[in-house]
């Protein structure tokens, strides 16, 4: 079994495949999220795992956008990791000393209040992936990196500053991907829909739910890149112990667009 | 009068704040989103011009999560801006030279395809604005930035490609922001609220607004920060010609927190 997933070796995608997947799989890296999902498109791995959203910086667009484009992907299951952020460099260098800094932009999103603070006038360089920016300060001087503690050992470097994420709640949700997923469990349905181009629409769709005691542990709005005040909408159903089909029936009639991302 | 604004010169903020202000003003570029809203907060300046939403990347967060950390500011006016982005670099060099590009993270997020299939292998450096982008390849050389053609001009640098953005439809909303403002226009209003912790508690106040025939032209949900699967939410409500008193009453009632961002 082959799963893809966000590399090189040391990224938070990696801590969550090795908790997941025991061993007896081969893990391949790709160097963006949207080559991440391509790969389960063009059938070179089994399984993708992706992150999806987290608790301080929202939805990752990136991930969502190429699995919105991608109808015939599905959400195996998913997986919840505690993310803590720390700032990297080699063991010469002090915080004083730092002229640069390297991270992924979900990881420089997470710090913004620590950087504004401590790293006033510092210049911020994005990288593919926050693994990525610790390989590239093992190699560069007077630079430092966001990532978290497995980097500091597989790169070998220092902690400059440990927790540096703005809120210490902070945490990630991932995505396994998959196709043709046999034996779905029946936690969670994603769905994505837009509405319909009218007054009320969303709360129109909103009361199919209600009527049918389904519980929404989720609803996100995305714009649909059309123009600015068109959306789609990203909804997590409970459907635990609940009947869900007369709810999606009358829901086909009531969205512009619906596509079921998956049951788990 | 003192307008606030993302510097340096060359930024669509600029742009914006030309459009909207003739002269007789002074206006005062700011590092980043965050500092344009705290001069205005410290009272160094009379009105902040800050972006909002785009509609192929969705909300500024930056923006967004400053306003609400913020209780004193009001949104004064709108304007929506036609967002072009182009590949720029010094005369000498051409696509296959490029070693390096910078932008800011919304507009490399905007053109993430046109990088994908482009600048497959190249290195990608956040900058805190398009024209402080465009200001480094200026200094630095086998580089490339992606910005407005007013940075053309203003930093003596040539098209390697025009209309870069993922797509052509991409415009960005941009907020006026100031204090104690008089003489309100009501066309939009802009609130901010949370949802009480129980099933369907979304559901009810769209129905506020559905019952008293209120139409939401905007709806987007942002993580509460605290931990996954709470939100606010950010709705803006057509009140041209419309009573919006008695929904604002039982708004109250029905949300944990609610703050009225600006009628304009």
């Amino acid at each position: 079994m082959k799963v893809a997933f966000l590399g090189p070796s040391g990224t938070f995608s990696e801590e969550v495949l090795n908790k997941i997947y025991k061993k007896d799989i081969k893990k391949i890296p790709y160097k963006t999220i949207t080559d991440v999902v391509k790969a389960l498109i063009h059938n070179e791995v089994d399984y993708s795992v992706v992150p999806i959203e987290n608790s301080t910086e929202g939805c990752v667009t990136e991930t969502l956008d190429t699995i919105i484009e991608n109808k015939d992907i599905e959400i195996k299951e998913q997986y919840i990791l505690k993310i803590k952020h720390n700032l990297l460099a080699k063991k010469q260098y002090k915080l004083k000393d730092i002229k640069e800094i390297y991270s992924h932009p979900q990881a420089l999103a997470q710090c913004r209040n620590f950087i504004e603070e401590n790293l006033k006038d510092i210049n911020i360089y994005e990288t593919t992936s926050t693994a990525e920016s610790a390989k590239i300060v093992k190699e560069k001087e007077y630079t430092a990196c966001i990532a978290n503690t497995t980097c500091k050992e597989v790169y070998n470097l220092e902690l400059l500053k440990e927790n540096i994420q703005d809120n210490n709640n902070n945490e990630t949700r991932f995505w396994v991907l998959g196709k043709n997923i046999k034996n779905k469990k029946e936690n969670i349905m994603t769905i994505i829909f837009t509405t319909k181009d009218k007054p009320g629409a969303l709360y129109q769709v909103l009361g199919i739910f209600d009527k049918y005691n389904l519980n929404l542990t989720k609803i996100e709005s995305r714009p649909a890149k059309t123009k600015l005040g068109e959306y789609y909408f990203w909804i997590d159903i409970d459907i635990k112990d609940k009947s869900y089909n007369k709810a999606l029936i009358e829901l086909q009639n009531s969205v512009r667009l619906l596509r079921i991302l998956g049951k788990y």
